[in-house]
């Protein structure tokens, strides 16, 4: 990638300021956090931030872009974490924060349809309103925008019942490069007429086009939930356990991996929390079934437990007795990235293998990791049910910020190696963005990369979409 | 499209043929079925057929193929309803049914990888030797071929709980129209390091590559079923009903909506077939629900059914006794293509609607239907549940077939037209093929069959992958 800048000409943001009007542009003290994003790596640099009203105006500006070249940025919630929402060399920055419309909930289609601005936890209150449920729940729902999750295909703890929102997108109506409105927004569950084309935009992160709404799918809210805090001693019996929940009551809605050194992080670090087992066995999970049914669930579960326990399945555990309870210890492992924080700089891996191959990968990553690093403190939690594990590297005491620089990479390495030996993913969750373009340039088949590359410049032959996120093409 | 013909040179051809060697080209008795799909509306005219022993065969020829620019058309079990497996022109015909190994089950992973020939019953059996299910369901699975499934996105009876096939692949393995092998047999359910490219190649029909191997998800087999047959009043009724029936116990995994005259076409045409309910409703719904737990839906949905009753949302309800019962009533379902068989000409839709718009969609396709064509005799019947009405038009009694050949090209356009209003699809479930590639180039929104030319052009510069279907670049 080059890091050339893009400089505008003053008439074509003139133009593009006229469409969206005075309210539309975005500046000084309201401009500042949409430059910075939370770890600031990547600093924003952009020749003029816009918010345009609604679609229509989305497309003008689009057009002016086309028509002159004019590279374009989109974003969402700005809680992005490689980058991807983040201009960094002068693009025109769309923000898509007054595109916030629900435009329809119908229960009896179980679809919703939003605009690209409306935060996840609208997105949710709006299917709740409605009796349904819009499963998607990640840690920054408050704040994500219903464009930036698409864009990204976020994940987080309800997939493996639910899946990724990828599984959630019904259709799309999205701003093409050349300012033409896509209406895809389509609500069906059946449509076999061409390329799935929507495919392209979630977790394109904008490098095709702008998402400006969804269509997206509801499901019945189950009535009833069980979270349990089970203690074990590998991640190998917790595949088991995963085995037989999952032949089990009801679904299994979430199936978390915590290691002992994890939970004490947040222990020590994160106030009025507490250990929920007495217990201090190497591993935890956290479980969740739901049920469309009342009293279906606490039953066949503690049958279960105790049947893996006499099986020396698990060492312990215990069941949420309310939802005070449940929300505790969700708690615990909400807070892992934040218990972190005050622990020197990290190495951090959002990676992901196939389920069966969690324990093999948590095993030989370990090792290559104190190969690569003396005294690494490894902290590694995350979404087992789904392959998907947060493997975080904290700055060993005592060592310097710079020497910790250089065995980081030393580590990222060795971890991305133990990755391609499980034929996993070096970014399950997060996307690619800015930080991780050139490792799966390098990282992922050459095929795949040329037939990314031939997709972009298809699409989008001017690389005024995000340039310089995701694939490079320059 | 233009109707040229295409005139592989000799030595191109004697030189696959040398690559697969002579248990590799298929000629004679061999041959014939292969070049006729079974309602013979599109004559097969290849130039050579080949059933390749492995990828690295179907590689060296896509190899011969791309450097000479001669066409290619895949086939897996023929039993494609559009024309997308079918040679026309004097392609070369790449059967699959060679590659037809197992390579992996993983219980534990919730997952198989198989190649592309594998029938779609076999697959259903290795899930279930490993205590899995496969749910993808379709009247072909004991010939269907898995490549021809993904290929064309199959759906079935099993959508409404499982999804579609694009929602049951992890993974792909494909030879892309240079040659190159794509091993894109991730088995993650979490990737997100690009475009999806396995998106574009499921439900491609082959225009983009030859699908060679896949990896598939599977699910824990259901412990209890129960498959209930429900007499109703409207279609309106049914949508009210397949809401009650997702809040209830356990999962829906199949809700398939049946008119009286679709019914009474069964009982009259199928040999030893008899009226499940004794009353004689205008629909009729076949209704079926999952569990993971024993003796869970037995209770809970008769209950369900006597409030349905009360509330006058149906009319009578009988539930399988056991799985003879149930066969039974599946067997009326499946047997509706059959019973149509000896009624005379047909004008066939597959169509879909939002779910909700099903009840709206029918009553207009009907006043719409009865306007082009008098007499119609409309037999509806479908995956409700997935807004899937396979809607047919039966040659009316009396009328010559050259007269129901004019009224048919009326009756098409009404129903799409239809179709349009409600944002829905002229092809739900079949695909594209040679059948609609026209129709979908003149309905579909310009911007997306320019996405699709570009996405065609990108990928297949040459057009050597299945040229003439899916999408016109001639």
């Amino acid at each position: 990638m080059t890091n050339r800048s893009f400089s505008p000409a003053a008439d074509t943001l003139d133009e593009i300021a006229r469409i969206v009007g005075d309210k539309g542009v975005i500046k000084g003290d309201d401009a500042a956090p949409m430059l910075t994003e939370w770890r600031n790596r990547w600093p924003g640099d952009a020749s003029l931030i816009i918010a345009p009203a609604n679609v229509e105006e989305v497309a003008a500006v689009v057009k002016v872009c086309a028509h002159t070249k004019t590279p374009i940025t989109p974003q969402g919630g700005n809680t992005g974490l490689v980058g991807g929402q983040m201009p960094t060399r002068g693009e025109v920055l769309v923000s898509m924060r007054r595109l916030n419309r629900i435009r329809d909930v119908s229960p009896l289609d179980n679809s919703m349809t939003l605009e690209a601005g409306v935060t996840l936890a609208a997105a949710q209150e709006a299917a709740e309103k409605s009796d349904r449920l819009f499963p998607l729940s990640i840690g920054s729902e408050g704040t994500c925008q219903i464009g930036g999750v698409i864009s990204t295909n976020a994940g987080g703890v309800n997939v493996l019942r639910y899946g990724n929102t990828r599984d959630l997108v019904l259709g799309l109506e999205a701003v093409l490069p050349n300012g033409e409105i896509w209406n895809g927004l389509k609500r069906l569950r059946k449509d076999n007429t061409g390329y799935d084309l929507k495919q392209l935009f979630i977790g394109g992160e904008g490098t095709l086009g702008l998402v400006t709404a969804a269509s997206l799918k509801l499901y019945p809210r189950p009535i009833e939930q069980l979270t349990a805090f089970v203690a074990l001693a590998s991640p190998e019996k917790a595949l088991q356990l995963l085995s037989l929940a999952q032949a089990g009551p009801g679904d299994v809605t979430s199936f978390e991996l915590i290691s002992r050194d994890a939970l004490a992080l947040v222990l020590k670090n994160i106030p009025q929390t507490r250990a929920p087992l007495a217990d201090d066995p190497p591993w935890y999970v956290l479980v969740e079934f739901s049920s469309g049914e009342k009293n279906a669930l606490g039953g066949p579960v503690e049958t279960m437990f105790a049947h893996a326990l006499d099986d020396e399945l698990i060492t312990d555990a215990t069941i949420a007795q309310n939802e005070r309870e449940a929300h505790d210890f969700w708690r615990l492992r909400h807070s892992m990235s934040e218990a972190m924080r005050s622990e020197g700089a990290q190495a951090k891996f959002d990676v992901s293998t196939p389920v069966a191959s969690v324990p093999a990968f948590l095993a030989d990553a370990d090792k290559a990791v104190n190969a690569a690093c003396d005294n690494a403190r490894i902290i590694a939690f995350g979404h087992m049910g789904d392959g998907n594990i947060h493997y975080d590297i904290l700055q060993p005491d005592g060592m310097s910020l710079n020497d910790f620089d250089d065995a980081r990479r030393r580590i990222e390495d060795a971890v991305y190696d133990v990755i391609a030996k499980y034929d996993g993913s070096i970014s399950a969750e997060h996307g690619v963005g800015i930080m991780k373009a050139g490792e799966i340039a390098l990282r992922k088949q050459p095929a795949e990369i040329a037939m990314m590359r031939a997709i972009k410049r298809a699409l989008d032959p001017d690389n005024i979409m995000n340039p310089g996120k995701l694939v490079d093409t320059e």
